[in-house]
């Protein structure tokens, strides 16, 4: 017999090939584990062992043993299903774990599955919990596996049984009268599971493939605390009540309109004019910093996109062409071609490096509807979208130059929290070695000399240059992904751009792409949920109410507009026939920052009322003063 | 004999028919006329005069004098073609006048015309001039005709003749051994004509029609004096300085790349700089008169241009189709129906209507590639677009509102001269008379009450609204077409828009498309030309450049710098290694319209010497006072 040799708390023991980890964990006396983790690879009790290495035993209640636990309740859940809708009737997909629990795609003949049916699913999970089940492994040769899969009508589970490799082995788990298709690893039992709860549910093709059948997927959480559980609902619950597709509707940001397209945004007048603040400010930045702006068009013919490549690599992500004068045109999935063509519209010379050329270029590209959400994914954004143009000897300084740049705006939109990843060449690449090198010490330069910690994601580069990518944390700690500055070795060739050097000679100049926000879009859906619709006072669309107490203050009511409006400040002044009260909650519900109120008092004074969602009520300022007040705190982006 | 009567100079005289009207005119003793106008047409000596009515002769020196004097000189162009280039070699096209000449389009085989030709050609035209070959007319039968032209090689006259209608006379003129099939008028002999000029060369498809044959268009001018065609010859020459292409390469302010396709605009950055100031301008104004921003996709789903109609009317200006998830995309030529899905986003009410939205609003539209024109046709602009959605009751407001925003728009860019027009209800129209009457009761009200003089186009109206156009004269005197105001009755029925009345009913609203500029590029091509370059101050990409009368004075220059910078002006300091006289000379050439020189005095006194383009030479003047002075005249749009 072949042996190995395992290592468990600093012993060794040597068993057959093929012993279950439990039998392995009883010869070293290690009660009440759910499972170990053999190099690397987590497994259940039941696994056979069939490499030699050192095993980490995996207990209720810790991090390895949630994957286990989730695992297994994938399964129970796909059991209370076939006992509630009839063993035949439910045809499984996949059931894997997730970062916070699992989900099953699942097909049920004849029935559509509700948000109203999770409970009782639920329930009928807890009742299996409790029959505490053994759950055991059993492996079976390929023929076996299908003859076993087609008795029980689970047509998808042949479909995975057909594409297992030859040389694997193929098991299953069971538990009561309920087998799945299974690589493990599981609980020893039912009973073993930990706090959980079925969430949503959603579709999705089988296979994720649109020409497939759609199944149903059926999402759960699960913990081993109720407490744990709880605080995960919590931040649904919060993830929900900030969903930017809600708060983008009740504050009138924008909307979607099917009969327009899916993933093509309409900012209505409220979302315009954040917007139109969120431009000017990225506009007058980019200038104060030397960077030139540009408009290019949204189409262009197709000799571009061949030049650029994105024909041969982007296609799919590319709206079709429009022919046109025996030309064929697109719409522009990016802004590189037109910006280099403006970089060529002229010889440049070495003095006018480094080029800075920004645009908000709106961008159009094709995504499967499937994956389209608000803001946050779409079909045609607008991004804050430049290109660098410089010499190699620029390259540290402008480098540095544009992560302090994308680090100074993320902070001017309220993200203090920061984790930057630098990747580095792949093993397929173009560009020069000294190109590479160059490149990636600069970024490195860059981020260190401005103090940052950063990760290096070896290899990760796109193929064409290094990059750096800079990802905020929200108010929720989830990471967005924002910033990007990637070098580009490739268009440069392609587009055959060149300056002239002191030396009276042709150069190719080094490229960046580089985006601070990436899309306007995403973004503001981004900070939608950050903030929770309460926008920062600079951004806000209307950032003062003026609420009079009485109609005969209706008319100082108009006169703060005034002063206000003067100012440029976005005030608006309800005069509606409602009770004070009212006025204030609708503003608040309208997330307005500022609320002033107005009554005799603050005639007499010359005066308002000021009350702030963040401070709270600030009493009566007089209105000259208040104006200063606010206008400072707009100007320091507070 | 069938006899006519016709009166000249009050005198009745009876003829017989067909007498021609050099006859008429001996017997009626009147001497030296070339032509005569009949009942409003114009014909010449030889004409057969064939019904009755007033005659009024036609001298020398006489507007409808040229028309016939032209018509003349583009029959001995032509003969002269024959002269040069051998009379089967040359085919004639058409040889019509123009406002101020005329052209004949021409293929010449195997050869070809250049601008380098012209003069040769007029110094044969002026021989035949001055050889006064009598011009003769004559009329002869289809066959006739076809027989000689076939005779002649003239093809493009034979495609005429097949053409002429079965009733009409065929009429060909003779001078020499110069024959051509012509209407007429002409004059009685070649030495009559006046002082002319041949300018210019263009193609020109047969028919205008791309599948045909291409000529050469050989444009000239013509005038009775010397002095008058001098002076339009000035007027060609100050076209050709102020060439908003030539100046918009000059300046840097935009390029068009045939690899990204005709008609569509690269902005460069001083161009863009530029555009800026417009649009923000545009936004502000637009926000402090209520209206509301939007942003838009650029493209839409078919169902909407079938339900506004374009696919239907306006189909041949549309991009065509991209086709996407089993959909049709059009890439939008228009923003109404983008702006109406806004309006429709939720139900509306009274209360809020004018409802105003505005969008800077790119669209594209196919244009035949022969009729792109630099900034002033292309296929790809921005328009100031805007929909106003109101009662019956406010209609008459905000007409007269949105008329007085256009004129103070245009003033703002300095056009002071506006001409108005008022196009009426069409013979086909849509909409109810009520609706048709408050309209173009509201247009005239609002003309009248701004105190505008306007003309009336009597039925010249869309079928679907009539409308206000505002035409402006520009430095050359020439109109510009730029507002519009336009009423439709169409879309708010198709697109079925209502709001809720003070009776909680649905009511129909009005919708009026209203556009001050136009398109920002197209605009932008004629204030170009308008300023011939030097744009008012405040639209000047660079507003002032600092020239350091030597290197000592570099510091002290980029203080200055830095000072108008911090408020706001946008200057640049000129520290080139080259002389001050050169550095100013350069300043002029890129039209910066305000320059400021800095030496040892103004140092000593912290000053500036200032010289603006307008204003010349102002002397020094203490920095702080300057940029007082100069924020004022960009606040008062100098």
């Amino acid at each position: 017999m072949e042996k190995v040799r395992v290592e468990i708390d600093g012993k060794e023991y040597e068993v057959e090939k093929g012993t279950p980890l439990g039998k392995i964990f009883e010869l070293a006396g290690i009660r009440e584990a759910i499972g170990g983790v053999l190099e690397g690879e987590i497994i259940d009790l039941q696994t056979p062992v069939r490499k030699s290495g050192k095993i980490e035993p995996v207990f209720v209640g810790s991090k390895e043993g949630l994957e286990i636990m989730r695992h297994s309740l994938a399964h129970i859940m796909a059991q209370a299903l076939k006992e509630l809708y009839g063993p035949t009737k439910v045809h499984l997909g996949v059931g894997p774990t997730t970062e916070d629990g699992f989900y099953y795609d699942v097909e049920v003949e004849g029935q559509r599955i509700t948000e109203e049916d999770l409970q009782r699913i639920e329930e009928k999970m807890r009742e299996i919990i409790a029959r505490d089940y053994p759950i055991l492994r059993r492996e079976l040769s390929r023929e076996e596996a299908i003859k076993l899969f087609s008795d029980l009508k689970e047509k998808y589970k042949i479909d995975i049984i057909k594409e297992i490799p030859e040389d694997e082995v193929i098991s299953v788990y069971e538990q009561g009268d309920f087998i799945d298709l299974c690589k493990g690893p599981h609980l020893p039992s039912t009973g073993k599971a930990g706090a959980f709860k079925l969430t949503s549910i959603s579709g999705a093709y089988w296979k994720g493939r649109a020409d497939q059948p759609q199944l149903t997927r059926i999402y759960g959480i699960a913990f081993w605390s109720d407490k744990e559980l709880e605080e995960r609902l919590r931040f649904y619950e919060e993830v929900k009540k900030r969903d930017h597709r809600r708060l983008g509707k009740e504050l009138e940001f924008f909307t979607i309109d099917e009969s327009i397209g899916a993933g093509l945004i309409l900012w209505l007048p409220r979302g315009a004019i954040y917007r139109k603040v969120l431009e000017d400010y990225l506009r007058e930045e980019h200038l104060k910093r030397g960077y030139q702006l540009v408009y290019t068009p949204h189409i262009g013919k197709s000799k571009l996109w061949e030049t650029s490549g994105h024909l041969e690599c982007y296609r799919q992500n590319m709206y079709p062409a429009m022919k046109v004068d025996e030309e064929e045109y697109y719409v522009k999935p990016m802004n590189c071609p037109f910006h280099i063509a403006i970089y060529k519209s002229r010889v440049r010379s070495y003095k006018e490096l480094p080029l800075k050329l920004f645009e908000l270029g709106t961008v159009y590209r094709y995504e499967l509807s499937g994956v389209l959400h608000g803001l946050l994914r779409v079909r045609g954004f607008t991004q804050d979208d430049a290109h660098i143009i410089c010499t190699p000897e620029q390259v540290n300084d402008v480098i540095r130059e544009t992560l302090d740049f994308a680090l100074s705006t993320l902070r001017d939109f309220g993200f203090n929290e920061f984790k930057i990843y630098l990747s580095t060449r792949p093993e397929y690449s173009i560009g020069s070695d000294e190109q590479w090198e160059l490149s990636q010490r600069a970024l490195k330069e860059a981020i260190e000399s401005l103090g940052y910690e950063y990760e290096i994601d070896e290899g990760g580069g796109a193929f064409y240059g290094p990059k750096i990518d800079v990802k905020v944390k929200d108010a929720l700690g989830r990471m967005w992904q924002l910033s990007t500055i990637q070098f580009d070795f490739n268009l440069p060739e392609r587009f055959d751009m060149t300056y002239i050097g002191p030396d009276n000679q042709k150069h190719r100049p080094y490229m960046i792409h580089r985006a601070l926000l990436g899309s306007i879009e995403r973004f503001t859906g981004i900070l939608l949920e950050h903030y929770g619709g309460l926008l920062p006072l600079w951004l806000s669309p209307t950032q003062v109410m003026i609420i009079p107490v009485g109609e005969r203050h209706y008319q100082y009511a108009n006169k703060v507009l005034e002063t206000l409006k003067a100012e440029g400040v976005r005030a608006e002044v309800d005069l509606r026939q409602e009770r004070m009260s009212a006025k204030i909650r609708d503003a608040e519900l309208k997330k307005i920052p500022v609320i002033l109120v107005v009554g005799d008092k603050e005639i007499e004074n010359n005066a308002v009322s000021v009350r702030t969602k963040k401070e709270g009520n600030l009493g009566a300022m007089e209105l000259l003063k208040f104006v200063e007040w606010i206008k400072e705190k707009i100007r320091n982006k507070e």
